[in-house]
């Protein structure tokens, strides 16, 4: 199957790329600087698709960060929160419509290259705080696309999403699996020179990896990581 | 209500805007560069804004372009048709999913801004080539951005298409009501000097304008425009 993946370069949908090269997929990747904080991110998700050979897309669409304000990931007066997702707090983290936004593009993408799917890697501990990562919003977003590209795009075209009632520490344990270089994937929202242990990105990748039982291999600034 | 509207610069975004604003909505204008051919159309779209003296986010896009290929308006190598918009060859002019990244870059901006409502200037005349401007995308899309931003958006949040069901000649006259100024509004898919007057926008055009009865005062250098 011709699929196009949504690859930010974190955890999830770098395993989601290695998962889907284990499926065969022919895969195109595509990634997106909408102005975050952590366009950082983006060389990873290049690190991704020259690892696995494959075409990698990468979109500018910066622009956006003047249309998509109030959240501290693209306007960058407002502080990254730090704790964990499920507090109320990382409400300031939602990029409004940001998957809606992605997945049309990447759908356009699909149509171009007559792909089949879109693939992305939301997973069900994104849906606590990110309402455009439920299923229902995946089931809605594909009729949209297959409506919209009605005669140009295959019949049988599906977003898919295979972590979408996956938790992240199952995301690990695939990753672990599939021999994910996990020094080679970015999640921290503040993109500084190290993970900084803090954010709840940050908070959401340790506990993922504790919970899976797996050796961590991330450099955190706070608190500091051990030295080897 | 406050309303963000995409006004493309052509008649029917242009007129869209002006009706919005007779029905007293709240207009922000949103327009997009995405590599189309006619960018020229984008300087109309500005004097929409200062004409009815409400803000517009010009959105670029334009790294689309190398995405979304495939289309005489974003590939410059493939020829803008000529001919009437009900002709086979004319889908060269669909661009991949554009109303799908257009409406939900416009729901970012709408939750951004806490505006109610994204409208768009589709009409009926657009179903015959475009799966995206027909009634059951609009429908679609509308669900997709409202479970997207639960929680971010008004409740009774709408994508208002008030020509869905009208013909581009009922666009004329309307425009022609709301004094919306014609040469104030571009069409021409091909962006030269003056509009063509043979690729498919440009038929429509000259059409409605004289199904309504209407004198069209778009200087077209094909067939010359006879002289005043």
């Amino acid at each position: 199957m011709k699929t196009v993946a949504v690859v930010s370069g974190g955890m999830d949908s770098v395993t989601l790329a290695h998962y889907l090269r284990s499926k065969n997929h022919e895969l195109t990747l595509i990634s997106f600087n909408y102005g975050q904080r952590h366009t950082k991110e983006l060389a990873f998700a290049d690190m991704c698709a020259t690892r696995l050979n494959v075409p990698i897309h990468t979109v500018d669409v910066g622009s956006l960060q003047s249309v998509l304000s109030g959240s501290s990931l693209t306007t960058h007066t407002i502080d990254v929160p730090d704790g964990h997702y499920a507090e109320e707090s990382m409400k300031a983290t939602v990029v409004p419509n940001r998957n809606a936004i992605m997945i049309s593009i990447a759908a356009g993408l699909a149509v171009s290259i007559d792909a089949e799917a879109v693939a992305v890697g939301v997973h069900g501990g994104d849906h606590f705080i990110y309402p455009d990562c439920r299923p229902e919003f995946i089931e809605s977003i594909e009729n949209s696309v297959k409506i919209a590209n009605e005669g140009f795009l295959s019949s049988g075209f599906k977003i898919l999403a295979p972590f979408l009632h996956k938790t992240k520490t199952d995301i690990a344990k695939l990753g672990n699996e599939l021999e994910v270089p996990w020094t080679d994937t970015w999640s921290c929202y503040k993109g500084l020179d190290k993970h900084c242990g803090l954010c709840g990105t940050c908070v959401e990748r340790k506990e993922a990896f504790s919970e899976a039982k797996l050796n961590d291999p991330t450099e955190y600034t706070s608190p500091p990581t051990a030295p080897v």
